[in-house]
């Protein structure tokens, strides 16, 4: 195991109607000017919004409002947000959504208190101050409630990059199931594919004797092949959303990944199919995953085969392990498409012909060296043939 | 699943050498004047107190020192402790040593800055106010390092109870698993067996639907089961002593306990145990927890079978559940037999006759209703039955 520090000192509140309780919170953390950050339809369409804003009269603290977050949130709405913030002598942060409003709800904390631009941050710069953020989960997939993570994509060329910091940790997440119950069951399969995503980049590593952190992953995809199809199939079961919900906090925070080396090669082949085509990073990692796993599966068989007869439950192939390595990745594939995630580039809607486009922003864009790094480092050539593979 | 808040914020640095740094991180939390408090011989020893020392030294940080805390800490010393901090103004308490160490340095932090006596913490007032605590952990065991709480003898009457809150979650904890490698023997199987305690506490519950809380349980138990011979096996095995130490962490900051009823009567019963006796708590709960288990399993048997299956690779009996619950506690018994552990009251320094008095203080000490509830309500009868079975 890795030297590492871990810290999580985000506040949860999970559970039936906690929602209501967001003043409460916000005043416990020292806000006293909010802005309120969401996206659209369903948050105000369900009552939430409505709920949010009691909350707050009720413990007498202002807010403006900052609706019409996207998925795969723009760089535009922050630098609204961020002019906004500053106009309005805004103090606290309350992000009320799902990934994508909590990590445009992030840049915002963090760029308001920035002298410069906030996308130096998306281009490696450490966050080390911001606002105080909370939030209000409306969907279990992220993991950006715990996490000291966020993702923007640039409206100039399209490109979707990530930026971090302890500074950013939500100070409180309040997580209420109840509130998933409304998505609609391609948006709740696409939230499990990135959770499930989220563990597997932690699980390919290359560093050895990480028993506790691969059980731990272990643990949680075994939560997400019960409870997924179960949310599927009845999209108002509480106790398979709510365990859902608390594997998606536990597969971001890291509590699971420390001391290892990590992946994220999935994510950031699938980064450019979301920034190109729009589509949901979950769906994008439907389709990516097991392309990248089958292409790099020759690298480490044996961690292939544990997941497959851990989590899987394939029977070890003890004379050709590698046999057991391919049931484990085709396993995964067949529950990401039971689940009714799509399972290659034309249910993605993404076109053949713009492989060597993906590929080039991949390995180039934003001062790349031409490759990408992670559990195998792969080239242009390699990630032109892991596109290939979703076909 | 229940509703619940969970809150983890200590700044966990893990690895080789990281003692070194315990002056950066009490300068980072604001100490200005430290109490250095810990036991006895090891840490002098091995010289971890002396690197300690130079590290408040490199940091200009002056300190006082208290040594002494026994196993199962003793009330005397808190008060001591108190009175010390008071005098000197002491502003940050540095707890270097094992779990004991560690509660008694949360209780002369609660205790410093009470009107009262501190003993009320322990008669179940939460504790809202305390200095802050770091802690340099030295054996993988009681999981102080990550939780709030504390548990402290009392000497008038050998009463051994414990405190909890917030405001004694450590503020950094620094783990490097090089130092458990000077631990005898016996000491490293104690640890690893309270470790797996206050798993199996925290996996027998009477809330259903609970599979994330169930799997994460389960993944810690394996990693026990996998590591603990290794570490008996080879003291110096750095590997496992990291795979136990997060392990050990995890196992106890309730991440993996939220939303769902505890037991917490095993730990009930050893109490008992280690403070008539003064043995290692973890070697008490190796004889308590078969015991335990053996008379509650008829409560839930499918419990007992599932934990039996998935952690100790038990066949499950479909015709006959029992025979896999029994199997389980079976496996569970030799396991902890295996790593050196006692197997019953005689191995253990506990005596037949003292079994009435053992009751008496466990169901009616400091009113208590005559009975511990937990996972099953247990009588004065039911503890004595569990007692027997002991012998």
């Amino acid at each position: 195991m890795q030297n590492f520090t871990f810290y999580s000192p985000t506040y949860f509140v999970f559970g039936k109607d906690t929602e209501n309780q967001a003043g409460e919170y916000v005043k416990k953390f020292g806000g006293s000017k909010v802005l309120i950050h969401y996206g659209g339809g369903s948050v105000v369409k369900w009552g939430l919004l409505d709920r949010v804003k009691a909350s707050l009269d009720k413990e007498s603290i202002p807010y403006v409002l900052l609706g019409g977050v996207k998925p795969n949130p723009r760089s535009g709405l922050v630098y609204e947000g961020i002019e906004l913030c500053k106009k309005e002598n805004v103090d606290f942060i309350l992000a009320v959504g799902g990934g994508s409003t909590i990590d445009s709800s992030k840049a915002i904390a963090a760029g308001t208190v920035y002298d410069g631009d906030f996308w130096d941050f998306y281009q490696g710069k450490t966050i080390t101050e911001a606002l105080p953020v909370g939030t209000i989960l409306t969907i279990a997939a992220a993991g950006s409630e715990g996490s000291p993570d966020s993702v923007i994509t640039k409206e100039d060329g399209m490109i979707k990059r990530g930026a971090s910091g302890d500074a950013i940790r939500p100070k409180f997440s309040i997580l209420n199931p109840a509130l998933t119950q409304t998505l609609p069951a391609y948006q709740s399969a696409a939230g499990i594919t990135d959770i499930m995503a989220h563990l597997y980049e932690r699980y390919l590593t290359n560093t050895a004797e990480v028993e506790v952190t691969d059980r731990l992953i272990e643990a949680l995809l075994l939560t997400m092949k019960h409870e997924g199809p179960r949310v599927i199939e009845d999209p108002n079961n509480y106790e398979a959303r709510a365990n859902i919900m608390w594997a998606g906090m536990m597969a971001h925070n890291n509590s699971c990944g420390v001391g290892r080396t990590q992946d994220w090669n999935s994510h950031n082949i699938e980064h450019e199919l979301s920034a190109l085509y729009d589509c949901a990073h979950g769906a994008g990692l439907a389709v990516t995953m097991p392309a990248v796993f089958t292409y790099v599966m020759k690298h480490d068989v044996m961690r292939f085969a544990q997941v497959a007869t851990r989590v899987w439950g394939c029977q070890m192939d003890f004379t050709n392990p590698e046999v057991t390595a391919k049931a484990g990745i085709e396993a995964l594939r067949n529950f990401l498409i039971s689940i009714g995630m799509p399972k290659n580039f034309e249910e993605l809607g993404a076109k053949k012909e713009d492989i060597p486009k993906l590929v080039d922003v991949l390995c180039n864009g934003d001062g790349r060296p031409g490759s990408i790094s992670g559990f195998v480092t792969l080239s242009e050539d390699d990630c032109t043939k892991i596109y290939e593979l979703m076909i």
